[in-house]
């Protein structure tokens, strides 16, 4: 647990107004229909004639963090960026948050203002408004819980279940990278526990393991496909694994799916580390997740539109539903695309 | 932790995806606006015209609730309906909630269902859509995050800050129930936990308890106001105690305040039950919480139109700042009122 400074103050010199008004106390309302934020029963959010889009993520200690290795304001900052990224997964733009917490009294007033600060930069990064939460002591670990409001005109919404036979598989960025900056971060931590004096050499890892702490959502890919006016036909967020996410798109779809190995996008960086770790760098992009990459469709009409823009990849195309759902691989054989990815509940794939 | 069945199901059984869609399967969509509910990244819903006010809580086993004595089913009906109730407060209708848990694996899916059939008993009584949530492993205790969403013309919307001198102070139903509730529930727990065979006699406490267990947002109240076209200055729900929350309205209002002891309601039940555990009866009136009664002020004008109605009582009046925040004791001398309800940081009254 780091704090941004050596204070020390204990939570319970505050009482619960005087703590959230305490970690508020930089946030500023930017969107003007934004009526009333924090300090009422409930924000109030005037509409203005676009559909609100709703998203909400809990976040657990232990379970999709772990203390030893998160530093508190990139928690913050992640907490904030998974929900926005669902709402960019609609096609729409994220307008609020609100956020709620849950600490035990290890931690000081200090660590939550660097959580917040953490927090407050992805408000302010992406202009989203925090309206409201709730802080609540814990006497187990922490929790967090954000709920993200967007915005958008009827006819810009971007389901799940849009996509036809024929259409266009792209992805934006690289994929593989988070799951393989947290094995990195993993494997230094036991090393660390470990070892007296064992300093943790992470430089060489830095964009596999910024891709795990303090991931982005995809704003850009957003607007840049406003821009060259491609409204994809389904989309979703990459944060299962690819294999995960595609076939979400496929059952609301009701279609099938044939993607190419080759075209899969794994930056360097986290092939390097996949090899150095004995893991097939082709597992980390389908089943990894936590990349916050988008996932979507788009009509072969549009192709064009995409030429010479290399953050958007083409990786394959929607079949009909009865040529299966499958993967191509460098050799020429067809594999079933299977959904191992990210399961809280199911066998846990080694993210805690 | 009870469960509805003697039925025992593994949570790993099932993925996420197959678990929330067993545990959702019987909830349907009520309301129009609600365009889409659970599955996909977001909901979409259209507010027509309205302004939307959003509110959430998070709730923490051993801190929120305790599962010695909380059955699943009512815990949930009431996670939800402490949402609503601050949506009501702003004189709002809701509509939709989400709602995000986090369980160990000593939780059966069966627990689960209990849990869930609360939730759904909620908003079908309410008339509000689940439309979306998250589940999740917690590797500590269980944790209940909800938000919920309401609508509302501008013109409708109450806040703390509009009351003025002279405006009468109301408050609806009784006070301090909920909080002797659990104190009896906590005496017979501890009694049943010391001594084998022991069986807890609720029946005497039967009010008390329902409103600690499964209590109710104010709709009627709401409804009631709205045929009287009553339009409260300011309001607030009483989930901290009345002290508390009256003070918040006076320091949003900046007002002052006398209310009268010999006018606060409290129920002969919860006045016996304070008694015998030899607490004062207006203790738990002023600092119980959690009675998700309603706490307004209305315009003197306005008070003709409440002649007769029994669920809803003056119990004093706004004044100006300079005169102090104060309770009128059956004595007559004056005492500044105090917030000591509920505090998750702070003191801890009793409530854990």
């Amino acid at each position: 647990m780091q704090s941004t400074s050596n204070k020390s103050t204990d939570i319970s010199e505050f009482g619960e107004f005087g703590l959230i008004a305490r970690l508020t106390e930089g946030f500023r309302i930017s969107n003007t229909e934004t009526k009333k934020g924090i300090g009422d029963d409930a924000a109030v959010i005037s509409p203005r004639n676009r559909q609100m889009v709703v998203t909400t993520d809990l976040l657990l200690e232990g379970v999709h963090f772990n203390l030893m290795y998160t530093p508190l304001k990139h928690l913050g900052y992640k907490a904030v960026v998974v929900n926005l990224s669902d709402v960019y997964a609609m096609n729409a733009e994220p307008r609020q948050v609100t956020v709620s917490i849950g600490v035990s009294e290890k931690f000081k007033v200090e660590h939550l203002e660097s959580l917040y600060e953490g927090i407050k930069l992805a408000c302010e990064h992406y202009g989203v408004d925090l309206v409201g939460g709730d802080t609540s002591a814990s006497y187990t670990g922490m929790v967090i819980s954000v709920t993200a409001i967007g915005r958008a005109a009827r006819e810009e919404l971007v389901y799940r279940n849009g996509a036809s036979e024929h259409d266009v598989i792209c992805v934006s960025g690289d994929l593989g990278g988070a799951y393989m900056g947290l094995q990195i971060l993993k494997r230094e931590n036991k090393l660390f526990q470990e070892n007296a004096g064992f300093q943790p050499d992470l430089a060489r890892y830095e964009y596999i393991v910024g891709r795990q702490l303090k991931p982005e959502a995809r704003r850009d890919i957003i607007q840049l496909l406003k821009e060259k006016r491609i409204r994809p036909t389904s989309m979703i967020d990459v944060s299962d694994g690819l294999s995960s996410d595609l076939l979400h798109l496929c059952h609301n779809s009701d279609t099938g799916c044939r993607i190419y190995q080759d075209k899969i996008p794994i930056d360097q960086e986290t092939a390097s580390a996949a090899e150095e770790m004995q893991i097939e760098p082709l597992v980390t992009a389908l089943n990894g997740g936590e990349d916050y990459e988008l996932l979507f469709t788009v009509s072969t009409k549009d192709m064009d539109k995409l030429t010479g823009v290399s953050q958007i990849r083409p990786i394959g195309f929607m079949t009909r539903k009865t040529e299966g759902r499958r993967m191509v691989t460098n050799a020429g054989a067809e594999v079933d695309l299977q959904a191992q990815g990210w399961n809280a509940f199911g066998k846990i794939n080694g993210k805690g």
